[in-house]
């Protein structure tokens, strides 16, 4: 999408330094927009481990790049094999980490030392260019809901939590990308960006991101969400999700479960976007069988920002002896779902309807 | 209640320098205990309006012993009006402000002007004294529920939101008088302390009186209430509120509502405590007819602690560019409500059981 007039992805070759790869680095969003360029494996390694890019397609996707910044410097099977082993050990939880290692792991072994560098760049770009368009899938699908609601008034509200855009992915986003899509066929769209706490990923990232590209938008407390819902000023709400089950539970950021109720009790339509890769087949009862990461409990007792000064400042919030707890994630059940906007289309939340449109992978 | 084992009261009449008013200045806390000395009428207005006090019952108690401030240094009628009316002006849209000033002005305007001295410190103190009864009273009828859950299990959590506390009246609080009471009688109870941004009293107050006083407690982000209910760490949820209307609708402070929602998803006990002054007898319908209060969006946009040199800093946290909102209160629709905490005891939310309970004020 765009950021002041120009169009970025998330991730890209830099074609007149052959082939050094650009990021944004997110740790300083929203403050400055900084243009990383990596070289190495190692900067690719650390650019992952420290969250200069994050966001699961797009981890994906930057794994590919430093297998392709290793290949650079020696196609051998040992600097394959240590890059992929490197890489894989910067967050081991992502799934999309290790799916696309494995892929450029496969791709490559196969092939001559020498014939390397060229194939890892080009699967890299593979990844990232399915990553697109499966994203503009999910993109032009829930257009259709904007498109639908737009018919009756003239501006769209709608509500999202957590970061599901594009710079979580290599392009368009997913939650963001029906938004993006509405915007540009010159729909009237008002976004209600909740700060997404304790991680604050709505207002530091979701707020910046829609901001650069000229979305209309307004940043709420997640405390709000409820109450803009009840006074008729929400018409959709649409958020990302990091794992939906084979019954459709949708486990999210810590807190959407709440906006799914405050949806339920005011008729207001609760759509996830996702890429079917999101789609965990082997479970049913999100409750039950997603365990939910606790993270540090600083991300709750300390905020960071912009202070006074220009600088960027942590300040604690909470008194030094109260201890705090920080779940990450919640499940919101199926029954709260209106329905999943896939990039095969649109489903309801549910075995039959999911196996049926997912048949080859379910 | 206690400040590290030494019991206190928001505000108290000094007896060694006969006779200034001392107060916790609230806008230091969590980060310093100042006990901060009043002396003249306006010291108590400027201590009122920049909310060194806050808290409806403590805003009433500190404007009647700003009248008795006035009274000893001159007893006249002059004197007299022209303390109601810089007080009245501190914070106009408080009820009990207003209730407290007509309260005196009544009980001093008939005495001569050598007479008001004594007689407002000793009305203050009445109307201090009452507000201590009222909130001992709910805190008595609110130890019964939480009784109850500890005949079946050993420990009981209880998660509240924003600060209905001690320091929020003069004694003892509405939602919290239950609990202090539990603790106090030696109940194994725990209080999920939710950080209700965007002003954060749950994290600065509730976290800080309840760790004084040595009440076990965890904070968490606002997002993560409906978390712990899903998982069964809730037995009770208690909150205070700003305005019940006579059908039992809750006005409290942003997000209230979305508790309010999960409990009952999860089927969790949702009880209001309060005192019978905050029922608007003139409205019932409190999402139609409740004006919710637009703050100042700055309270989204920032977030205020403690920094590492040990200074209290603001921390812009969402981009300059970004508009944001910011609704102070939402309302809770009895349907939701489980019951109220009374003053006179456990009421259901309806409008039958609370005009037969409050049969002299409906």
């Amino acid at each position: 999408m765009k950021i002041d007039g120009t169009p970025y992805r998330s991730i890209w070759v830099d074609e007149t330094d052959r082939w050094s790869v650009r990021i944004i680095d997110q740790t300083k969003l929203p403050w400055a927009v900084d243009l990383v360029r990596l070289t190495t494996l190692d900067e690719m390694a650390h650019a992952i481990r420290a969250m200069l890019v994050r966001g699961a397609p797009l981890i994906g996707a930057s794994a590919a790049y430093g297998v392709a910044l290793a290949m650079r410097v020696d196609g051998s099977d040992a600097a394959l094999s240590q890059a992929l082993d490197v890489l894989a050990a910067t967050r081991p939880t992502a799934i999309n980490l290790l799916w696309a290692l494995k892929r450029m792991g496969s791709c490559l072994a196969k092939l001559k030392p020498e014939m390397r560098e060229a194939a890892a760049y080009e699967e890299a770009a593979k990844i990232c260019d399915e990553d697109v368009a499966v994203n503009a899938a999910i993109g032009r699908n829930g257009l259709a809901l904007i498109e639908e609601k737009a018919k009756a008034k003239k501006r769209v509200n709608i509500l999202t939590h957590c970061n599901a855009g594009w710079i979580a992915t290599v392009d368009w986003g997913t939650a963001l990308a029906p938004i993006y899509m509405a915007h540009d066929a010159g729909i009237d769209v008002h976004v209600w960006v909740e700060e997404t706490r304790p991680r604050n990923q709505g207002a530091s990232l979701t707020a910046w991101e829609l901001g650069k590209h000229g979305v209309n938008h307004t940043v709420i407390a997640d405390n709000a969400g409820g109450h803009f819902m009840q006074h008729g000023e929400v018409d959709l709400v649409i958020v990302g999700t990091d794992r939906v089950t084979r019954q459709g539970d949708v486990c999210n950021k810590i807190g959407t479960y709440l906006k799914a109720l405050s949806a339920q009790d005011n008729n207001v339509p609760f759509w996830v976007a996702l890429p079917s890769s999101t789609i965990d087949w082997t479970i049913r009862d999100g409750l039950a069988d997603i365990p939910i990461e606790e993270r540090a409990t600083t991300e709750v007792t300390t905020m960071t920002g912009r202070a006074m000064d220009g600088s960027i400042a942590t300040v604690r919030i909470v008194p030094t002896s109260s201890p705090a707890a920080n779940p990450a994630f919640d499940v919101t059940p199926a029954r709260l779902v209106t329905g999943l906007i896939t990039e095969r289309g649109l489903c309801d939340a549910t075995e039959p309807t999911l196996t049926e449109l997912f048949s080859d992978l379910a």
